[in-house]
């Protein structure tokens, strides 16, 4: 990673080391960004602070982060959208505020609300995986990840560069979409996916399967369920109203496969099965 | 792979020359066993021949099968139990009749209806993964897999001990179980999580969400889906009965987490994605 470190983006303030947090505060660090740190988890600060990551512990005082250039809510959704009403009043002179949300209409909403409108960018990184804390962040995580950015409609354009910039800066690819078509796009591709898992391993383990009794198959598709709860619930929440005509889809197919099964239908069910392998073979 | 040729299994014939008959036909014959060979799809059949791994085609008399030590079933679990039907009259002869099958239930009953029971002994070796046909066979496909065994209520020791052989043959690993037993087993740790991974297919391909814009997780879960129609569709009908209930389980898990997320209960879907964790991080 060679960037040069923008003169207006010397102090970043990040507000949550969790694996994306603390992800970022490493990079940025990485770069000689003077980097500010918070999380409900005091540990997890002394932790960074004590890696030479964070550099200015907001512990004692969070409102301090108004005195940075770009402040980074990188929290669960719902805790996101509560830090942001709290600390609206004193983010007047930070030229960026952003998120790291995987839902983003209701945080692009608030911001408009909240009169800050003008600095916010919401963003989005397609990062992480399963693992999640500060215990998991790492250096690189971003290297060549998407990071969907999206503006309220007041954005300006020095808010919309610097989200680029910060993101940039951290070898990720920045990508500008709309905050309703972003979420009803992450609903199929990435929420769907998340509550099949769970529900999947919800199942199994209310009939006391254990996943080492799975094949390599039964792994792969249960292997979300690792995911952490916290975020999730908040996504699930947040994003209820794309969700839910995909899992209404996701249950219809299910019975539809039901429904030939208990038939013996099985010309239904070759072209059930061979539809979607088509769709898997199509890329 | 050092095993000497057992002289009860000087000659195999394997009905159905696919990912498994194909792959099993070529540790065989690497081991010196006379390799009889059939396909409905004869160009299998010669490409087997073509390449040394199948020593007589019985494309122009099945029926010669008979004259085999032991005679394997490798094709879809409802034509297995089709052609096992239409060749016990000639099996008198063999030692060992098994098959390769998903569900053992229906099998193992067909055999001793048939009166072939004596000689009859289910096997479902775990191995193989979305990939299927001659193309897809290789050496090693069973070196350290699974094989379950499934005697009939009549199943001769002979038979069990010549399976048993076959198996550790190709260095797989026997595991004598109940027929009953295991389709229940089965439909929970295989069947399920294929159908599962087909419905979400089905679903993503109805919003015309490509393959390509999941992440990592999304692509997880979807891996199934890849699976050989013909084959999933017969293993889905002969096993409805083991198969259904957990699919409603299924449907039940996944109506918990919209209801929980539709009224916006955090507490309960984190107590829900924490469980699904907690089964995943169990081994």
């Amino acid at each position: 990673m060679e960037h040069e470190l923008p003169a207006e983006l010397q102090t970043v303030a990040i507000m949550g080391l969790g694996l994306i947090g603390g992800s970022l505060a490493r990079d940025l660090s990485a770069h000689g960004v003077q980097v500010m740190g918070w999380d409900v988890d005091e540990a997890r600060v002394r932790a960074a602070v004590d890696a030479g990551v964070v550099h200015d512990s907001l512990v004692d005082d969070p409102l301090r982060a108004g005195h940075a250039d770009a402040v980074v809510f990188a929290v669960p959704v719902l805790a996101a959208l509560k830090l942001l009403s709290d600390f609206a009043p004193i983010l007047e002179s930070a030229r960026l505020i952003t998120d790291v949300g995987s839902t983003k209409t209701s945080i692009v909403r608030a911001a408009e609300s909240l009169g800050i409108g003008t600095q916010f960018v919401g963003s989005h990184p397609l990062a992480g995986d399963h693992r999640s804390g500060w215990d998991a962040s790492r250096e690189g995580l971003f290297a060549d990840a998407r990071v969907f950015l999206c503006p309220t409609s007041s954005s300006s354009g020095d808010a919309m560069r610097l989200a680029s910039t910060l993101w940039t800066m951290v070898d990720a690819r920045p990508e500008v979409m709309d905050a309703e078509q972003h979420d009803a796009r992450l609903a199929r591709t990435s929420h769907l996916p998340q509550a099949v898992s769970t529900a999947l391993a919800l199942s199994l383990a209310q009939s006391g399967t254990p996943r080492a009794e799975l094949g390599p198959g039964g792994r792969d598709v249960t292997r979300l369920a690792g995911s952490d709860p916290g975020m999730w619930a908040d996504i699930l929440i947040d994003n209820a109203h794309a969700l839910t005509p995909a899992i209404a889809t996701m249950v219809a197919r299910l019975a539809g496969l039901q429904r030939a099964m208990t038939t013996r239908d099985r010309d239904e069910l070759r072209r059930l099965f061979a539809e979607a392998r088509a769709w898997h073979q199509q890329e």
